[in-house]
């Protein structure tokens, strides 16, 4: 199964005028940038924008400037970013913390609302941080986890998680598209088993906010939470999101009680008392500065429309399977990314004993894929940056060195 | 007693220079900017820096620029911060997080360092967020909060924290720069004394980092925390820093398991094996685009150097309160911060049952300081970007507003 040339992809993609919009997008030395699903590239807009903040908003509005808009920023942009990647409706989601803090805050919060049930149920092909902070957790609290078994090699099916509840679990922690392997979970289909054995379910959405859409409220999700570097190219190190269902947002109590998760940040009051709605899971200052730089993908993302980036992720994942297919299979590379585009995100990973080193020396080529152990060569698609021609420029740069070390 | 003029003291200041290094310093649309402990003004290279950032590290080097320099900043932008504000020696601080995240994560790994004892002292004058944070705490766990009473109006001495700690206090909480009356706490001596009766010590530096000599080590200080975006000029939200002393480092739990503290974050590893070192204490991905800011401003006080940054301030103080107590003391305004220098950060306040209305009035016309419950209004001094021109304008501004209203 041949793929269409590169040259005739692009041509036709209705997308591809957005690539320009990207720092550097033809610099020659990034030859072919595979890894904006670790880290999006920036928009020309954002540095213009942060001076812009600089020398306005922060440089002379001062510290007006928090009742003129930053106070309201977390959820402001969290309704943004709801309305125009996460299928919620306003007041459910803010902007805030790292992923890494919003999960402990949404565990902590989710296993407190199931007294009696003692039992996390996590797959072992969640990212790290996920598994780290549901242990964590248990270490503390005495609770157990529970890893289920994946019927499919690349991700969890509904099944596997209904065999794997029960009575005892409190909360079902999954990521929505899988770090490694892409597989694209069945977001409606799970959350119904998890909520049939009376359990919470908590979505990790950093694989998959931005690059398709996704439905939040229509899928019943209790809780969910996403990084905003990678598809949604807030810049290193940006702020994370979290989702809690407005029905569940008076019943959980979050465990970092900061001032500005008080009903009202400036009476210094004696008691914590904690904000209505969405606001009671923010702790500290929002982190006003480093959320600006997503406003501008929120606008591109909302200016081609998600679900033609959907469309164009997927001829992307066939592009470079249909490539791997060609080029790295006889080479003794195999897929390990669903083969179905229904089941799969916007990356694709192809595994291969000599993975580790290949990519070291593709990055000092400039051409930068992702690696992840133990083998496997990640090749994120982000679709408003990159093109066909540098995903086929990637994968021909994968062969060479395959062949050549 | 009547104070020089401030023409006369703006022209003897050594630092008066630097002034011209923020942004919008000498706008006509801001009289007088006296929150710069609430929010720093921006410096002009801040603007130029984060768009490079943009262009450079972000746009061309791309995830490559996590191994070139994101990865280590936690912890060298900390070790910087150590060694020209913190008295720090190297692998201490990391930057991090929010203020109250930190704190919450010192102040459980602090009580669980102590095991058998079960309460926490802190001082009702401590910053909301930290108070907040030890109550959810100790709500969550069944600890005792004890609020110590200060002997003093403005702020806490030594004799008060010995009198109230125990054999049951596991830690002690305190501000070393009271949020409120500027009261600077005897570090040294506090932290002897809670030592004596086998307490650990948590010092929030919020309001003494970049704006007078701070000396964690020689002070023999467990942990601290603090904010950036004060007297450091990170900008709105900027991320926090936290110091745990060498010395705790292995024995202390810190209860956020993230990725980027564990051990090897790349290996994706089945279990969390902490970081060793100050590395452990970071949990999510470290916020690289929003702690740039802050390496401008810590290049900028070891410009200035920090012990003429103090004169300064003390200068600043000490004429804001000569000129309290000539034009605001007549028309019934109370001080309300120490009146002896070493007692004293970089803040003054002043009370008055009218200044609510005042301060909005105030902040209309761009004179801005900040207004604390119950009627205080907060005049910051921050040394590098406030003349005291600029200061006698915000306090004749205030003596207007009282007489006119």
């Amino acid at each position: 199964m041949s793929s269409q040339p590169a040259s005739q992809l692009d041509a036709a993609d209705p997308l591809a005028r957005f690539r320009s919009r990207f720092v550097a997008a033809d610099d020659p030395s990034v030859v072919a940038y595979l890894d904006g699903n670790s880290l999006g590239r920036p928009l020309t807009v954002t540095g213009e924008r942060l001076a812009a903040f600089v020398a306005g908003e922060w440089g002379r509005g001062l510290i007006r400037s928090w009742d003129d808009a930053w106070m309201a920023e977390p959820v402001t942009v969290g309704d943004r970013l709801a309305e125009v990647a996460l299928g919620a409706a306003p007041g459910q989601v803010i902007v805030a913390d790292s992923t890494t803090v919003l999960l402990y805050k949404l565990i902590m919060a989710g296993v407190g609302a199931r007294p009696g049930r003692d039992e996390v149920v996590i797959d072992v092909a969640n990212f790290p941080t996920d598994r780290f902070i549901v242990d964590g957790i248990a270490a503390d609290r005495g609770l157990s986890v529970r890893y289920l078994t994946p019927s499919h090699a690349a991700g969890v099916r509904p099944a596997d998680v209904a065999a794997a509840i029960g009575d005892r679990t409190a909360l079902v922690v999954l990521s929505h598209v899988a770090y490694r392997s892409g597989f694209l979970a069945d977001m409606a289909a799970i959350t119904r088993a998890a909520h049939e054995a009376g359990a919470l379910i908590l979505w990790d959405l950093c694989h998959s906010a931005g690059v398709l859409p996704v439905e939040l409220d229509a899928c019943d999700v209790d809780l969910a939470a996403g990084c905003t570097y990678k598809y949604l190219n807030g810049g290193p190190g940006s702020p994370a999101f979290c989702y809690v269902a407005t029905r569940l947002q008076e019943e959980l109590r979050q465990p970092v009680w900061g001032w500005m998760g008080a009903s009202d940040p400036f009476a210094m009051a004696a008691e914590y008392r904690p904000a209505t709605g969405i606001r009671k899971f923010i702790s500290g200052t929002p982190p006003v500065l480093a959320m600006q730089p997503l406003k501008d993908m929120l606008e591109l993302i909302t200016e081609a429309g998600l679900a033609a980036v959907r469309r164009k992720s997927v001829a992307l994942t066939e592009h470079a399977i249909a490539l791997a297919d060609e080029v790295l299979a006889p080479l003794g590379a195999v897929l390990a990314s669903p083969r179905d585009a229904d089941q799969r995100g916007s990356h694709v990973t192809v595994d291969h004993p000599r993975f580790a080193e290949v990519t070291a020396a593709l990055w000092k080529s400039g051409v930068i894929p992702d690696f992840r152990p133990p083998d496997g060569i990640r090749i994120g698609l982000s679709p408003l940056s990159t093109s066909f021609a540098e995903l086929e420029r990637g994968i021909e740069a994968i062969a060479r060195e395959l062949r050549d070390q």
